[in-house]
């Protein structure tokens, strides 16, 4: 049995972490930490987890007095390569659901991040948990970085594409749309209700952190240098994330082709559906399924990409559990074949 | 292994038993059935079982060819009847999810329904599917009558009330609210989107079938008649129903009285959360639960009941094979212990 | 010309008075004001406003500098009495949006409000300003306290069967149901959108501030002791109220009479609409409407009386125009004719 | 005063159009008109003009009893062609709303709407009537061909652009999101309410109708041959479009060099506000404008321009109530100045 702890275990993705590891039959959840819920009991919190468990939220010191195998840290940027740098090596394996260990460089962190990195030695120790292209990597890590969720569906989206060089990596640009929990628990006026409800707009235009993210994982994965403009909306919906890609062809190409490419690219992947029609984010909510559609469109010389996550789950707790499952040499999909809710 | 058979599997209560259902560890689905749909493809209806799952749907004449233990009707009333009738007699157990053999009176249920019964001679035979009630007689049964939605909340809510001989049982107020997918997966104007978006109104005042229903089983709970006013209303959401209940009590009581008479009543039951706070519908959202909160208004002398469930789960699928769990002696809460999907 | 002045701008209810303040033919707003957002442009708080003014927020000191014949208070209880201790001699008008002065009783005040009241000389000069029961009164007033949104939609559904003597005064079931902008512009976690799309919930049971205000004004037109149990519920919408009234008759009555009943009591109100099926709230969008329906339940004896409003026009901004324009002698529709705008 | 007809008049284009001219200070509405509600009182159909007005519905060929100055056509295309066939020589000038006479070449309007042109002989009478573009040619016209709303927020955001040579005019992205009034009043599986809400999804890819009509409407403005690529979202609201342009310029440029470009081209235009944040499309519900951000991003060496309008009315009835101001000599916005309904 696997022993765990959720440090940050009170937002969104930490109460989606309870919800998954909860069910999976070879963890048990020692701990809950957050330092600023500690003393509360979770289902006060979350009463959809009435009746379910009922822990009390510890604080961070009081996780040495656990034994743990693994740790998963759903910690804002910044706070989780306080925690990284302090325990690191303890004899846990860490699953970081942050910024911090996405990027190789810390020169490029710091751009993006505004902020500098204080756990340096840690950053080529970290395996992008990404597990559908970097399984390999991931088995053999004790530092996964989780993907972020725009990235993971734009990632995914574009790995086939960019593997067998059928596009231009630098005219690539990524229409994204995101449900308000990928914007956490934290209130702000742009998730206010009021605000959001029955409205839509763009954000953190040619700045959004996830960019440099997509562009380092998808050069390590062509060496090839990327180049894209990432362009993120909010959604008045709860989770989803539905990413429209626009790539130009550097050879002669047809949808047909594309759509075996993408199911060669994806054929032994549990969690990768390639469709035959536009995704949408309801069909995979609840669920870890990423569903891709690819086309061609002739007249302009365009490849359309399309994909949808449940933002909280593919592209965040359950993909986290996906990379324990793969830590522990578990069966993958263990925990993670709740099918979509829908409608 | 327990050999089911969906009818009407291409609603939205027949493709949420088929999500349960495919989950479920000791049954296999052997076929589906849709006279509309027969012929397509389950997964091009339903693509969020896209890689699931890849059932053809059948016609109900081929349901002959299957061997099957249990079958699970999610048919409009009326035609569920039809069915009954024809096959009724069958090995197989029959759960219904209309509204046809729940009323014991052939003459009331043409009152309300406004429709001749053409299967009288299974009204005596159908049992209630209210498993927190009427356990024993379920298991015993060969022809379940799932309990409506609306139906489900509030026997629940006023179970504990009446039986206890708390209140006036000719003097009920239930105002209740309804998630669009309890309209079913057929268009109307009343859920066209954008006329429902953003908007908020009751309907069927005075005539909802559910009514008499509801009036019947409590009156077989407590041996007493019960007298209601039901006033239904569309939440413009999908799934969730809250249901507000107000009785006026026979004898002094307190809040604290009320709160451990909910907890003795439902203290072994696993379905039923009975909550300190007033619970919301996200907090049942893709589970089995039903969350009550009941207090006492000393000023103006009213019990107050609330209580939540997911329509398409406990208030129709959930329940069904919670029902089915109890037929075939299984633990009643096989492939029913997903957590609620919150946010 | 009135001049007029909004202190509390920068809220809902603020930013829609200026919405109706600046398309009104005989008013010029002379200042905006709010201490919190003093110095900054109105319509880079409210982009909607862009292009349409160019007012910099002021602070409330600033409000002597100008002559003004009329001013609306949005501000929350406790701080518009504070206003009024103050300044509640000047030479202009009040009208105050705040529970502060709705309450006849300072003692009543301190015991729903659990604060002490410092301006109750003003009490007793305040009329409350709903123009279809008091409109006479509020023509020779100085100090109007606009009515609550929930007490608007219920003492107008009320009025005419408490007035007319048809209904048991101490046994009224008030279940409502409102949008978010009720709640205002303040962050909360229960307006959070990931926490309240999709989501539905009672709140403050036994204990909302507008109970007091509904009974005591209710028994100001009938002279009789009035008691309701008020449960309001939060509906996932940006705007509207719809309030669901559950009474018993004290003599015989039917369905029709109730109808000609109101038909009379509001015939020369042009708020006011008695309509024939149950109303929605987005019927009444965007409008200063009244939409009320009321019926007869004759199997358990019962009045059900149903009505709609946008809770931040004919619950708030568009109240408060209808009481200026009655307070200057001018046609009481000004400004305030703007259809719903449905879908 | 103009007499105005309104041919279509109980889709949600045709009752947004009575809601501005029943405001409408110069008009007089005399007659509205729809085959399959003749018959019907307009009020029954949409309650929410309750009390505003009493029209019954007439069938088409009622039309000729009355003496009109102007008639609006929201009608679907096919049959607007049908109309404009027989009765476009007639008198009044004709607003039509459909996409019959938005292309200038018949062979491409065959393409594209798999269907015969059967009014040929009106194609180069009639005028696209996009005001900020074509309002000398409007004022001289007699039929007016009014916009699709994609093409109304696309055109606006793209004509300082091509107009000024600064983008390469065959390599466009236009990334749209629409609400789901623009899908109209038709029943739909994809308009739902349960499997729209809380959804997100592309459709239409490649071939969507609006394609031609911006390609040539651009060429038109600018001489060159515009070739884009065009992927309409539907988006869980009711009202309004979103739409984000991904363009690449021709010569060396930067954000302010741009906004500066955007603010000349459109500072003598009411209705087209060019604000300095991405825009939403609430801050312009219930009103005529377009609201415009553009930017440049340096690194990638993209221009975006993202644009939102209400789709109803500056995507249809406004506009189209702005070219009947035109055509008839008035002040433009007369009866278009109600501010946007925020929140």
């Amino acid at each position: 049995v696997i022993r765990v702890g959720i440090v940050g275990a009170t937002g969104y993705v930490g109460s989606e972490l309870f919800r998954i590891l909860h069910q999976h039959p070879s963890v048990t959840i020692e701990i809950l930490v957050s330092d600023i819920d500690a003393g509360k009991i979770f289902s006060e919190i979350y009463p959809h987890f009435n009746g379910v468990a009922n822990y009390q939220i510890k604080r961070t010191e009081e996780l040495d007095n656990y034994s743990l195998d693994c740790v998963f840290l759903a910690l804002p940027h910044g706070v989780s390569m306080e925690f990284v740098k302090e325990k690191g090596s303890s004899k846990y394996k860490i699953i970081d659901m942050s910024g911090d260990f996405r990027l190789k460089s810390a020169s490029l962190y710091e751009k993006w991040y505004n902020q500098q990195h204080i756990a340096k030695e840690f950053l080529t120790k970290a395996v992008y948990g990404l597990p559908e292209i970097f399984r390999t990597q991931i088995r053999r890590s004790k530092l996964i970085a989780n993907p972020g969720c725009y990235a993971t569906s734009t990632i995914l989206s574009l790995a086939p594409l960019i593997k067998n060089n059928v596009i231009q990596p630098q005219d690539i640009i990524v229409d994204a749309k995101s449900g308000t929990t990928g914007a956490g628990v934290k209130l702000s006026k742009s998730t206010h209700f009021s605000e959001t409800f029955g409205n839509f707009s763009a954000y953190s235009l040619s700045n959004h952190r996830h960019t440099p993210e997509m562009q380092s994982v998808l050069k390590q994965i062509s060496s090839k240098n990327v180049k894209m403009l990432f362009t993120p909306h909010l959604l008045p919906i709860d989770r989803g994330i539905l990413t429209t890609i626009y790539t130009k062809p550097v050879k002669k190409i047809s949808a047909e082709l594309l759509r075996e490419m993408y199911l060669n690219f994806y054929h032994q992947e549990h969690f990768v559906r390639i469709i035959n029609q536009p995704p949408n984010v309801k069909n995979v909510r609840g669920s870890n399924y990423c569903d891709i559609f690819v086309t061609y469109d002739i007249r302009t010389n365009n490849i359309l990409t399309i994909s949808a996550i449940d933002n909280l789950i593919k592209g965040a707790a359950g993909q986290a559990v996906q990379n324990m499952n793969i830590l522990f040499n578990l069966i993958e999909s263990t925990a993670l074949n709740q099918l979509p809710l829908y409608p």
